[in-house]
């Protein structure tokens, strides 16, 4: 991984990964809120989109695991080479574990949603515990490294760590999209992060890397992370007007008449709800 | 803002945005309990008064933005000196950024407040963002400094994160005043803080700035740190009882009967709630 | 409070405060399950208790705060020594602002039990901040001594801490007789803890202190503070005997033939609780 | 316990306590689920086996508090050697006080499942004790040891303070199967890193240990750590496959016709959980 494409393609993955669970989040919000028109159909089908969620959060990883042991310079498999006395590509390792803890996270996806026995709040569990890993591994990766390099993987042991906590949070309380859109932008942010981190590790113009022991760097990348977090929040705000336009006119092509319904039955559930304020 | 005054302005912006919000909290808790005779005409003022509370926010964001850009020793917009090879006011920078997120604030409360579908409780969450931004930034900010100014940075790290934290926990829970009141007891210390700060690493009255590596300092402002927060208690309990008595008086004035009754009311309403113990 | 009995003195009230708490707690626990009969005037009592223990803290705040001030090393309320040029007695002020806190509670117990309008969860958010100062001052209390003294503290900063973080959870929680004992055995080992603190760094014995810096000292002292928690439940399990044998005795005398319905009540109660398992 | 069979018989018994907590969760889970047929039966049985559960707690704890007391190396008794003017081997009593606290496990499940009107949720508490116990010894046990040992007790450490972080929340939320699974998953890590341990420290094949210096044993125990965590996930699906497999089994030899009943009932529950996505 220790180039811009090792650092651009995960973290691509993870921000689309973000992006969607942004989009289904939304989108699940806004058929709660027109309920009575399409609700039934709905639950089949997001029944249906997180079996098919799990395929591919399963595909991703396993291309990951392979990726990171059959690259030329990867492990091959191979955890420690007797002849020489030392560990092989133990970075590789590491990545290799990530991936995986992704995969049994898929696994469970579709386990949940065909055995009908299982709690599904298993999967929010085992999203808890990918992120959980993947902090603890990044904060173990970086011995030896430069001052920058440490701080750069620092912020992403942050927001991964953050995720995995608002993960966990939400195991304990009831639905509640504000609390799955703040998870979500952080899963955006540690994709968008990983972009920077590439940026500055291994410019892909071929210029110079920065200095890494210059601590102004440091203080530049403190506010470049704010910014991306606000980004997030940008992408966010355009997913939300995008995915309520969806449901909206769609609704109204198929049942213009109930729009309108909906809309008072709408407005008078949040003035009741602001009565609480 | 390195100078008194750099301290002083926003500690009594932030100290004066603390007493607001704690009228308003104590408003809405005083208006709730006399829910039955005015309550329906302040549900349109409260919303009305978060839209004006989102622009003066907007307004003060952008006031201290264009302070920070445009002052005679600020970068003027320019982030990298190209020609010096080196980063451009970084300090400034880091001000900018805190500003836009509580601008960020301030746009959130006008969208909540005005487009019906968006849940309230979105401003909740940008108010902790704002803090956890400010506490990460400020985190960073006093690289290489003395141990005083460490110091004094670390504290108000330390209470900016427990007013977001705060600010968090309340996403979770219900409606309750204590909390809020915490929270704005936090938000009022940020400020006097503020001045604090000023006070010791500039003082006003132009004398020599305290001994940096005293540590008979460190020691006199753990205790003055603990003043400020009684002094919040007293700032908070002054304003419960101007509140009250303006709620109870305005409301004698228009219906002088029916406060009698409420009062009644009340005392069996909170005998019932102390039947819980 | 350099000396055993400036540490057993503090030690034995915070002891003592704790085991009040506990068998106030258990009292009110019994006197609810019995609810039917003797209900109705616990809850007045409580009322009244509420006050005068609100009176006592004020009082024993007052003693520590005028302790702290003349006693014949004390700082006689001079803060800041202007012909020195140096700060007057720290340590004590220290100490001083610790009581302070606890006055707070004190006064805040008194007004919410007098005033029925302000919530009385306020107690808890006081005794909450008075345990979190506690902690952070004893956190900058030990700048420059030796190991074993620092230790000490330090495992003082923890029990309160925990304690503050107890109280502060219980704001948001239903009554719950398991926490609030919980936070009673935190302080109950905050207290005692004071005692061994005082018999390790001012043996009363008169014998040399202990070496500060084998650390065969601290691995004992890690031990030891178990050894004090598990002494707590032991305390709290004799209060609870002893509450739980009064509270049956004494309605016993005035009602025996009750007492008997209510056991069987409570079977039942507790059969349906465990239903739940 | 400075061999590899004072690591693997603890780790063993953890490891098996841990197997047993699995499958009691798993197994109320489907007994609740089949509530209508066999749930008296049941709620009598899991009482006996708590009482059960308590006596084999304090018998494991006693034969590891004599063990650590009185093989050859052990301090017998003794605390502190008068002669010597110090104290006797404090390892050992460090363990000692770990099985003292899950003694008082077994105490307290005895109590609370006799006595009927102590609260069950008592047991919870000591659990969250007995694990920060042993997860502050642990902390200040590896004084002065080599990078390789602290490392591999911190991981101790932090599975040991995360299974009692989660007993220490199970107290305020409802009994919900998923947090249970979470803390049964965290102890089956602490028993397997326990032999781990043993396999590190003191290599059963007699061969020399790890080189307690070279960083890349550190990084590759980083990720050996995640893999036991996902170990620990494949045992509790076995687990669950069994416990599921038993009931459904057990229920349709005694009443066939109901479990089809059953099926049908569970689907529709699950629909309507469903429902609330």
């Amino acid at each position: 991984m220790g180039s811009f494409r090792g650092h651009a393609l995960p973290g691509s993955f993870i921000f689309f990964t973000g992006a969607w669970w942004t989009a289904k989040c939304i989108l699940k919000y806004a058929c709660k809120k027109h309920k009575r028109t399409s609700y039934l159909g709905c639950k089949a089908l997001f029944q249906r989109i997180e079996i098919l969620e799990g395929i591919i959060l399963i595909c991703m990883a396993l291309t990951g695991m392979t990726g990171e042991q059959f690259v030329p310079a990867g492990p091959h498999l191979v955890l420690y080479d007797h002849k020489e006395g030392q560990w092989v590509q133990l970075l590789s390792w590491h990545h290799f574990t990530m991936y995986f803890f992704f995969g049994l996270l898929g696994v469970m996806n579709i386990l949940c949603f065909t055995i009908s026995s299982l709690p599904t709040s298993l999967t929010k569990l085992m999203l808890s515990n990918a992120f959980f890993v993947e902090a603890f591994i990044f904060y173990n990766h970086t011995h030896g490294r430069e001052m920058l390099d440490i701080f750069l993987h620092q912020l992403l042991v942050l927001v991964t760590f953050l995720a995995g906590l608002v993960a966990f949070v939400e195991l304990f309380t009831r639905t509640n999209v504000i609390v799955e859109l703040l998870r979500t932008s952080l899963v955006l942010l540690q994709g968008s992060w990983l972009w920077q981190i590439g940026f500055v590790l291994y410019p892909p113009s071929g210029g110079p890397a920065w200095d890494p022991n210059d601590h102004d760097n440091i203080m530049f990348l403190t506010i470049c992370f704010c910014w991306h977090y606000a980004l997030t929040f940008i992408v966010i705000g355009v997913i939300y007007a995008f995915v309520t336009w969806l449901v909206t006119s769609r609704l109204r092509r198929f049942c213009p008449s109930e729009v309108g319904l909906l809309k008072t039955a709408d407005r008078e559930q949040e003035s009741e709800e602001e009565m609480r304020f």
